[in-house]
């Protein structure tokens, strides 16, 4: 085979960005070798041109990255600026209405605009993939789309977001509560100085989102996503998750019925040692992927960081590079269903509840009586506290029961005189 | 985009044969939507036209398999016979060069004649895929070639045979011997009749093989692997690796030295919890890759069984339908290096040695001067017994010590008067 070449333009250079320069100028021959292609690098952008301690020499300076969809040099822009609107999306639909494929790293941008850039995608021809946005280096999205290409998926779980997982397992190693380590983690940049969008739960939500339409085919619709955050976990949740035989972790979770239901999730779940992805400790990400051919699969790995990320961009730029195409969203957006999503409130589970109370008499009764009311069937209820001398916590673990349930048994608890604060739920997967 | 049909043969009807039937059958709408191609079974060919349980109506018969080469209706021939030599052989080279593209899940064909497809594939210019041949389900050859294109690796560690998983989980489990653990695999058909191939090694080497050239970009040498199978382990291999904190598992493993020398081998090996594949229990293959950009990673899953198998072969055939095309060995033949290999006597590392001993003084000090003198840095020795009234063992677990002093001291060891058996040795990988 001749050789080929691939002009590309990179938006954004952050610490993913440089690293895909690096990947490209040190691996060059090895990229060259396997894509039979020569990748150049003929623009950047970036907000100012100081020394990233990568060799720009030659490559052209755009100061507005949005002026690269208009290059007629570029075939494919390589954007990883990040943010659902703004210069991401402009330089996102400018792009591909030029007729240049496109490669990003961006997962709001994805979950949030996914269909309609799938359509412009279609219209002008041009590849656009996003393997950096979920799960880091793993190669989850290409699994999904061309590994597993015979099986009909039926569930996904997945450890998403790096943050969390590893402020989860330090709280449950260290014993330190939920905002010591958090400040750990920024100190040692696991998190970023406005954590709510890890914490909360929404970038989790965002790159769930995307594999929920790569599952199943259906449009990818963010707005749809139950989410979450592992906020309110508090120590004393780990140590009696411990205790009961569980680890908490954030989990986004994806599945499909018999009739074809999609319900979508991201919340802190309680887990077994047995459960898939329950040894995933640390900054790592996991996805658990369910298909009737295959059976079950995991994929582990780092799901951040600047060489786990940028390896999942040039996969994808490589992908150009040797011509190997896949739709946008596995299938065509003709193809693409809407989704009947299954809401929470019809959902069915087991359930951790802990409510904190007054030690006096009568407590326990009071609460069991509120969930026979409500027809939720009881595995266990324990009195417990951490330290002497604290207020004591009822523990119930629930059998299989409806959300609905849970949630009026819980507001009915609430209001008990004896009850300090508001009860605090954590579903258990499994 | 207009859709495209690809008319393929399917050679061999047993497990897998008829998996990857059924999931073309059953998922015949699910492939062209992901595919945007239409894949049409035209011929097939087996030992005897007995019922299968699928309609294979209007599908051509062959009752020699090699005549689907000449055959000008197909496009794409899956040959799923098995065997390095004879009809599997002919049927790919004659296939190949009547210009039809190549999916196979035979690792014994790809290991032991990988050159020679690969260059009659640039040759005339068409697909050879095998990702069934490694690993079952588990999409890794993916990984490998495009999932991690930018991505120079150092390592890959694997657990690549079922069967020798399934009995080296289920001795230490149930605490039965290997003999016993043997006919249970058979009678649950987790285990050929003639189990050497699996308990022996060879399959693991195979897919090691194959697994090197990938990773490395050199020329596959199933003969330049090191073999050693699980036969020789016994049950007190298994309790002592459990008293060491330590689990035994076969793995295949190659790496890459900083000078480019290759190490490839198939051996049983202690590995600590901490290790990535540790967990990875029953009948599951994982495999674990050390890249320099993505860091770590492990994907898990089923290694064998209908499904998975039939899954990995279907993706390949998807792939030759959605026109995705990747090098034979990731790189072209050209660039395919020849691999300077690492002999075992040059290897190093730390060693478990089990001496089964006569319970008289002075043997201890007998074997501790025989690693001395060969300059053996001894982590621990000890004399322990299973059972009371046995005889005693003498247990080592040496520091990093060179391969070609361990071979030396148990040849020595063995022929002291008080040493029962020939001492056995596992290397203790992490």
């Amino acid at each position: 085979m001749s050789t080929k070449e691939l002009n590309i333009a990179i938006a954004g250079l952050g610490t993913v960005g440089v690293g895909v320069v690096k990947i490209l100028q040190t691996q060059a021959e090895l990229i060259e070798n396997r894509t039979s292609s020569k990748v150049n690098i003929v623009a950047v952008s970036a907000r100012s041109q100081k020394d990233r301690g990568v060799n720009l020499d030659g490559i052209k300076w755009y100061d507005n990255a949005v002026d690269i969809a208009e290059d007629e040099n570029v075939d494919t822009v390589v954007e990883l600026i990040g943010g659902d609107s703004g210069t991401a999306y402009d330089l996102c639909i400018n792009s591909i209405k030029n007729g240049k494929n496109f490669v990003t790293a961006n997962k709001a941008l994805v979950a949030k605009h996914g269909k309609e850039i799938a359509s412009l995608a279609e219209e002008n021809d041009v590849y656009v993939a996003y393997e950096a946005a979920v799960a880091g280096g793993i190669p989850i999205i290409k699994a999904l789309k061309e590994g597993l290409a015979g099986n009909k998926i039926s569930k996904i779980s997945g450890i998403l977001n790096g943050t969390c997982n590893y402020m989860l397992t330090a709280m449950k190693e260290t014993g330190r509560d939920f905002a010591q380590i958090l400040k750990e983690a920024q100190e040692l940049g696991y998190a970023e100085a406005d954590p709510s969008f890890d914490v909360g739960g929404i970038d989790a939500a965002h790159k769930l989102a995307i594999l929920t339409s790569l599952a199943f085919g259906v449009q990818v619709e963010f707005d749809k996503v139950f989410i979450e955050g592992i906020e309110n976990i508090a120590l004393t949740d780990v140590k009696y998750a411990e205790d009961l035989g569980y680890k908490i972790k954030l989990l986004g979770l994806c599945s499909i019925s018999e009739d074809g239901r999609v319900n979508q999730r991201v919340c802190p779940c309680m887990i077994s040692s047995k459960y898939p992805v329950a040894n995933v400790d640390g900054v790592d990400n996991a996805v658990y992927v369910e298909g009737d051919a295959v059976g079950k699969i995991v994929l582990q790995g780092p799901g951040a960081g600047q060489g786990p990320t940028a390896s999942a961009v040039v996969a994808d730029i490589a992908d150009i590079a040797a011509g190997r195409f896949s739709p946008v969203f596995n299938v065509n957006v003709d193809k693409l269903a809407k989704a009947d999503f299954i809401s929470m409130n019809e959902y069915e589970g087991r359930y951790y509840i802990r409510i904190r109370v007054e030690d006096k008499p009568g407590v326990l009764a009071a609460v069991s009586d509120v969930l026979l009311y409500e027809g939720i069937s009881v595995d266990s209820i324990l009195q417990k506290s951490v330290s002497i001398g604290d207020n004591p916590d009822i523990v119930v673990v629930t059998h299989k029961t409806f959300e609905k349930s849970i949630t009026k048994a819980v507001e009915k608890i609430e209001k008990q005189d004896s009850v300090i604060e508001k009860p605090y739920v954590i579903r258990i997967e499994g």
